[in-house]
């Protein structure tokens, strides 16, 4: 059974939350109810209207592991060979945004591109998952994910790290949809309402059953991980006033807004 | 006034406390009198004998930001050119284990490298650290880091991700000292007894409080973060049955048994 799971900041108190999803009501649940390792909080118990929570990023990742040229005609767009394992990166928990958030543009680069990809969102720890296991018992469930980058810096650095590390530029959710198969869903990028990006996650190179098993073998998985899977051709730049839109099929729409930055 | 901050296993209550070390003894602290943000928790009183105790390691941070090649024999050893900016990758938080504990040689790897390192540990956050501002007033303390390396992944892959992403691969620690001053301090690493690397932090191309600065100017940078600053040369490969010890002046001595893992 599929459930829609999100995050919010609740009137009440104050603080985040967890909730699920239900015909436009958000039911506020403890994190044991997320995940199966979670502490027993108690939560308080108010139904709210979807339409008048503030939706947060729908994890807190201890670690956001990227996948590069994982879409053969990404790679070629950049002039990149197809690498023989995984291409492994990190973005900072401190770049994660939410659904409706802004995406800033720093000053010090002259073009900030979009990246849309699916987001693999860990449910229980996952270290070395054996051959005989299947790695896909180890999600809670499928995100969208904006690997923002500045392609300028990440041309000029050894390392990507820079130019995909800047606060804002890992827009998350805008929910976690738990119980589907992510084996050939669309994922389709607009700016202002334009696609940029359309691709199929039956296209990646390495599909996400992979990932998982290869990630788990080098850096254990903890719950709320997110793993962001690669995105397809068509990326481009983003400027003030933009608004980027990352739809993952069945799992929803994560929409930002883009403004200068200091 | 320097002070002298572990992170240790509560015999009494089975879970990770802060605590102030004085003469051999530890004074189990809460959180909110390590860093000025934390919340005021209440932490049994019991002082205890520093020797009996399991230490940890001395902060959980948010992120690990490394810096390569910022010692100039460093960079010549491996063969590359000085950077023109601090050259940036991070290690996950997964990576990240105490002194005493073992660092673990991947099969998947033939030649894993000692790297160590000055660690600033962030006492509070730091965002856009302005030019009006000390960029050392950001800081907690200083610790030790071995930034543990699979040189021939790191030589293999597009990024270093993988080569300094596996579990045991961050050791930090035994402590965070305060209140020092981290110009000019010696790291020595040393591999049975033997020295490996010996250099001073004054050699660095880009000092901890440029670094500071810089990174926060990328990213937001979080109480308990750590920023490893740099290796200088006589990196060299570790093996099954070697202790490897990392000592930064005025700090501590840090070590770690070295084991085959899976």
């Amino acid at each position: 059974m599929s459930k829609t799971v999100c995050r919010f900041l609740s009137q009440a108190t104050g603080e985040a939350s967890f909730g699920l999803i239900e015909d436009g009501e958000v039911f506020p649940v403890p994190p044991s109810q997320i995940f199966d390792d979670a502490p027993d909080q108690t939560t308080p118990g108010e139904v709210l209207a979807l339409s008048e929570v503030k939706l947060l990023a729908p994890v807190t990742p201890s670690k956001i592991v990227c996948v590069g040229r994982n879409y053969r005609d990404h790679a070629a767009e950049l002039g990149n060979p197809m690498p023989d394992t995984p291409l492994l990166f990190l973005k900072p928990p401190s770049a994660v945004v939410g659904h409706g958030d802004a995406i800033e543009l720093p000053s010090v680069s002259a073009r900030v591109e979009h990246e849309g990809e699916l987001g693999v969102v860990i449910g229980r720890r996952a270290r070395r998952v054996g051959d005989g296991e299947n790695p896909l018992d180890y999600v809670l469930g499928y995100t969208c994910v904006n690997d923002v980058t500045a392609r300028d810096l990440q041309r000029q650095d050894v390392q990507f790290t820079r130019a995909k590390s800047f606060d804002t530029f890992c827009p998350v959710g805008p929910y976690v949809v738990t119980g589907i198969d992510p084996f050939d869903l669309q994922v389709e990028t607009r700016v202002n309402g334009e696609t940029r990006q359309r691709g199929r996650t039956a296209a990646m190179a390495f599909p996400v059953a992979y990932l998982i098993r290869y990630i788990s073998h080098i850096m254990t998985l903890e719950a709320g991980d997110v793993i962001s899977t690669g995105t397809p051709s068509g990326v481009g730049p983003l400027s003030d006033g933009d608004v980027c839109e990352v739809e993952v099929e069945n799992v929803g729409t994560l929409r930002n807004s883009v403004r200068a930055g200091a």
